[in-house]
């Protein structure tokens, strides 16, 4: 019974770029120091089982996020052998300077569309970040090194609320006038539904339709797979996961981050959606995470195994309707 | 920003049923039994919170499922007067009798679809699974109460794999030879995916009209509230959860078993798709269940809180893009 192979029929797009932003997303919110060698064999064995596209650390001040200390040297031990596109946040114009000596193949700009929530994460108005991105993107271009730009809190925002669409729309045309031709809509604390996620694809492709649409869900209320689903309906073929489901969520302790890279290739290939990942590979690098970790990680089809894993009739269940 | 009141707008039905089984599924898997109040007292503040169907117990053997052994008592506990329609699981004509006297609105009958696990669940062909349904709907009759119609492992099983769609449809086929009007689609093992839902859903239209379908996913490979969307845009109106997530796999024991109700009512809450449920009271009795069952239960809602609960600022992330 293959219906793997009419994606079309579904709605949605032929294929779909899967990018892991687990050494960064992920990582960053561990108290322990994963050490050097760990990220570079997290980010190695994620090549080795197909993912092209990695947000591998961030530029940030090693005082501010002391994981991301080793920023520079992560860059070094990665294989750039296969075609990997890696990623780095940057936050100003010093973080890309370090961003390019660590020849990065794109540094990602970010910022907040709610102005508490910039204030609070950057120190910054948003005003003052995206004047602070010119310098970044003027930096950038002496190298010729790509620019992304992410907005935060871009279906909600914690001490907001609701963000309203046409900041999320103002935000991408800033970006797009300064040359930034991706950016990433960044469900930050999982405030993500299908009509916002409807709502702000169709905004942006309507008001900037030369920009390229990334969707970067957290499953902290349940939600983030559902809303890859109404992105695919709207076609966009970019979304940003993590191994594992790597990753929490500053407001609520207990709940989960950013979807979960296994779980989220898997529907994308039980759609028909091509992502030329390796499930059984990434399976295996979510499992070694979650014992590098040490707890269990939010990922499901790393503890079931994949769909068509059949069992004995040795293991049993009871009178389960 | 309401876009709460356009579910036509995303091809979703205006209105839908959930219909909570963690009372009956979600208990079944739990080892240590749930004295019979804390049952009254989980299915009436369902009923509180605005819950209409609920399938409440089971009238197997108490010997094979020792949970469910005060299945009549339960039925006498709740409350009724408030219209919520009370459903048990009847695995024979013994069963039937226990559960007219225990005056239930339905009793459900269920089977497998694959030949395997029906062997495996309840020692028996799935012939002589039918052959017996024909004994409880004539028992059910002569007591005008309405039987239902459960399909298990109706999008793959954990034995054999693929389940082939002809098979679903002939069991539905069989139960509306029986008088059966309502079946229930059951994701035993968490094999159900978007395509899976759609080609079941499309084919059970065509072949048995008069059926009105229910879905029932499990979470085991993350996948849960993704079948729901696709079940939405095939106007299916009738959901299966469990509060919390409560209940397993018994195939994979780390994994999730039944989608979360309130993760549920959040998702067609956001998408507009009226369910008639107060979310507030439902976090609140999926909180006590929590605490009643003593471990963490997989439902993400209750964790991180309503969408619009917003948060001080001195509750803080670092640097997050």
């Amino acid at each position: 019974m293959n219906l793997r192979s009419r994606p079309e029929e579904m709605g949605f797009p032929s294929h779909a770029r899967v990018v892991e932003v687990g050494p960064r997303d992920g990582l960053q919110s561990e108290p322990e120091f994963v050490p050097t060698e760990e990220k570079f064999a997290l980010v190695n064995s994620l090549i080795d089982a197909g993912i092209r596209h990695l947000e591998v650390t961030s530029f940030v001040s090693p005082r501010a996020v002391p994981q991301m200390r080793d920023a520079s040297e992560v860059l070094s031990g990665i294989d750039r052998t296969r075609g990997a596109v890696l990623t780095a946040l940057v936050p100003n114009a010093r973080g890309a300077e370090r961003a390019i000596e660590a020849a990065v193949d794109a540094m990602v700009v970010f910022m907040s569309a709610s102005e508490s929530h910039n204030r609070k994460n950057v120190n910054r108005s948003r005003q003052e970040s995206l004047a602070g991105f010119g310098e970044v993107c003027r930096t950038a271009e002496t190298s010729g090194t790509a620019v992304y730009g992410g907005i935060a809190t871009a279906f909600g925002c914690p001490f907001e609320g609701d963000v309203p669409v046409e900041d999320v729309v103002d935000i991408a045309r800033r970006y797009r006038d300064m040359g930034i031709t991706m950016v990433s809509l960044g469900d930050t604390t999982g405030m993500a539904t299908p009509p916002l996620v409807r709502e702000r694809c169709r905004a942006l492709r309507a008001a900037v339709p030369e920009i390229d649409v990334a969707l970067h869900f957290h499953n902290t209320r349940g939600a983030g797979l559902v809303c890859v689903y109404a992105g695919l309906l709207e076609g966009v073929t970019r979304y940003e996961s993590s191994i594992g489901g790597l990753g929490g969520c500053p407001f609520a302790p207990k709940a989960t981050g950013n979807i979960c890279t296994e779980d989220l290739v898997y529907m994308l290939d039980e759609c028909g959606v091509e992502t030329d990942v390796d499930l059984g590979k990434l399976i295996a690098v979510a499992r070694r995470t979650e014992a590098t970790i040490g707890r269990t990680l939010p990922g499901q089809l790393m503890k079931a195994g994949p769909r068509l894993e059949l069992h004995a009739m040795a293991a049993a269940a009871t009178a389960n309707g």
